[in-house]
């Protein structure tokens, strides 16, 4: 009987389980939380227009149906490879005939570790509801603040990035000012706030045709939003950041949120692993795979998701995208059932970003679309892709009210679990 | 112009700023929390069923038709009744001709303050994201944990106290174990559950005629909930509870999740605001006040909700249920506006206690309801209560699928928000 262990329950991890379920190959899925989530809709949670549950699935209820598997809310703490075994935090060791790890990627500041406690990320539901306390809680402070000036640092929201993150997240904050709080202030008009979002290269969602990134900018600039390119951080304090223009000048902003979506690195696991297997992280921590995603020399041992370092058909790593992990986690387990044979090959079906209401991109090959088409299109995929009836239908019921009512149900802010609180 | 100062927005405040908002008398409301929160329903998100989004609504959107409603996230630390004038955290000090306090009450240990440590209450978003944290969390533990006695002290869940809380959240649990869980572990049968409450009056919902106490001890009793009457808790540990029964006898139970729904006492303002204006604290640390709820000597000066000493009809203090609330927060703004002239008098409209799907018991005057038709009638008038037209829409959506379904899809085990969890 195969024994298979697979670590984590993103996207990657998932998929592969839900195949290795209707091939009835019995398996164990390890993950530290007792939920998948479904991180393009992250940035929805971050700004009051969705629930944590609405974007999250009991990985357990979501495999349950599979009477061979099995998962445990627990921790991969070592891989012990010569006696094809790992480790647990809670002291089981599972033994394992093929391994598949998939613990995917988490905010990374790039060499300043410092940054991390001026800005939030966006990766986990934790720093979701923590850009939410931040984004909500300036607002309310703005309302206790007599003096203008302090006013105004409170009203500047900050985004760096410019990639697919962020800008759903400056598009969903300056959509947030300008149409759901519109009415909710006294002492001064939400509309009066400044979004910035800051991108090193000279266009934003470099990966999309350049007409299309000319489109999300005005989309971007429609809802108040100021896009400043060719602009990398260079430093970051309590309520500021320092900005240097490509070409060279320097400039300042006084901000009390500054949100991160500039980039992500490989689960700490990740060097574990490669000690483990004797191998090289290449770019973003991320372990380098072989065509059929093995790790080299150990043809049992799969990498898939934001981990791998897998190469798509233009010498291109793959990028870190929801469908990549997909279709690998399921190509990993047509492979251990023995049905795929070939390399691993990913089917582009084009990438979508989001700006507010009505407004996205989608670019696929030579389709280019933009506007109303393109959001549409992103809705539908969204909604599709969600796992589990329930949440499907509660995100179409949440989206239809916050379409027509323009506002935002989910705007609580919450703090740490507990007695205390 | 009527300065109407607010201090709490639960059903109290938000029913008397509700009202005056329709009468256009300015007012300004002050909460810590950026939230309403819909109490009854707390219990459901402590189980998993209801997102925490669905059952809150953003006091400053709810209130933001009323152009005259300032809405301030901030707490009062001080009263001053000579200069008629409230202090608040941030520094701003408000004057009024008029103020409402409504700040409610919280969990009591009755003494034992160390028994917090062991124990959650439920009367806090954070403190239900507590119970389920520690309820389903221990379901994954018992699902790592190969001792049978230690499995079984993992799955062993303690309610004390059996009002509507108390039984409430028995039931729910109960009902997570016997169908949402029933096929989701390997290594228990998660219907092996014990769910034990602990009531030390000689029946349960002691407000309720004794025919229906029975019927609520019956229906949890079908969902393999052991009912402990006349038993008190004595002693309370990391992972144990010591119970006396009436009329003597000792009993030790060892369980991981101590679940306290036993009782309220006020908030912790309820001292400074006694002190503030010379009057006492009476039972569960409330303000005894007129029959206009007016404090003793300050006809200005009202109290409203679970901090309110209020005498009902028969000469008994009216419980702290959300309709009092409601109600008394309408009357105090009809007697601002000048339109209310005798004393408050409290329209009963009877009480509803829920066990589970298909079963709940109403009680008004000679109308005993039990079972189905008591469910429909509270799935009916929790949804119409509910502030909001999405969270209308959305418990509905959400209770059609946890009823079809019998899943719960908000079972996200979640931490505190931040940058570092």
């Amino acid at each position: 009987m195969a024994r298979v262990v697979i670590v984590g329950g993103g996207f990657g991890g998932l998929y592969a389980a839900k195949a290795l379920g209707s091939f009835r190959i019995p398996f164990t899925l390890v993950d530290r939380r007792n939920f998948h989530l479904f991180q393009p809709l992250l940035y929805q949670v971050a700004v009051g227009g969705l629930s944590p549950g609405d974007i999250t699935a009991p990985i357990r209820s979501v495999l349950s149906r599979y009477r061979d598997a099995r998962v445990l809310q627990d921790e991969v703490v070592d891989v012990r490879p010569a006696s094809h075994e790992v480790v647990l935090r809670s002291g089981i060791v599972l033994d394992y005939s093929t391994l598949i790890i998939a613990t995917g990627s988490q905010t990374s500041y790039f060499g300043h570790a410092d940054w991390k406690q001026h800005s939030s990320g966006l990766k986990s539901i934790e720093e979701a509801l923590h850009i939410r306390q931040r984004v909500l809680g300036a607002f309310e402070r703005a309302e206790l603040e007599p003096h203008p000036a302090a006013r105004a640092l409170l009203l500047t929201f900050v985004v760096i990035g410019g990639g697919p993150t962020g800008v759903e997240l400056a598009g969903a904050v300056g959509e947030l000012a300008r149409t759901t709080l519109k009415r909710d202030f006294r002492t001064f008009d939400p509309r009066s706030t400044r979004v910035i979002l800051i991108e090193a290269l000279d266009r934003l969602l470099p990966t999309f045709p350049p007409r299309l990134s000319q489109r999300a900018r005005e989309a971007l600039e429609a809802l108040g939003v100021e896009v400043r390119l060719g602009t990398r951080v260079t430093g970051m304090g309590a309520a500021h950041i320092t900005l240097t223009r490509h070409g060279g000048g320097h400039d300042e902003i006084g901000a009390d949120t500054i949100l991160w979506a500039a980039g992500v690195t490989s689960s700490p696991f990740a060097a574990k692993l490669a000690a483990s297997f004797g191998v090289e992280q290449v770019s973003g921590g991320r372990i380098a795979v072989e065509p059929d995603l093995s790790i080299p020399g150990h043809p049992d041992v799969f990498v898939i998701g934001d981990l791998a370092h897998a190469m798509g058909p233009n010498h291109q790593p793959l990028p870190g995208l929801a469908p990549v992990s997909m279709q690998e986690g399921r190509y990993v387990a047509r492979r251990i059932r023995g049905t795929a044979r070939g390399a691993f090959r990913y089917r582009d079906k084009g990438q979508l970003a989001v700006i507010g209401r009505n407004r996205a991109v989608y670019d696929r090959g030579r389709i280019h679309l933009s506007g109303t088409m393109a959001w549409l299109l992103w809705v539908f995929v969204h909604i599709a892709y969600l796992i589990g009836f329930d949440n499907k239908l509660l995100v179409m019921v949440q989206w239809a009210v916050n379409y027509f009512t323009r506002k935002r149900g989910a705007r609580l802010i919450t703090f740490e679990p507990g007695p205390d609180a």
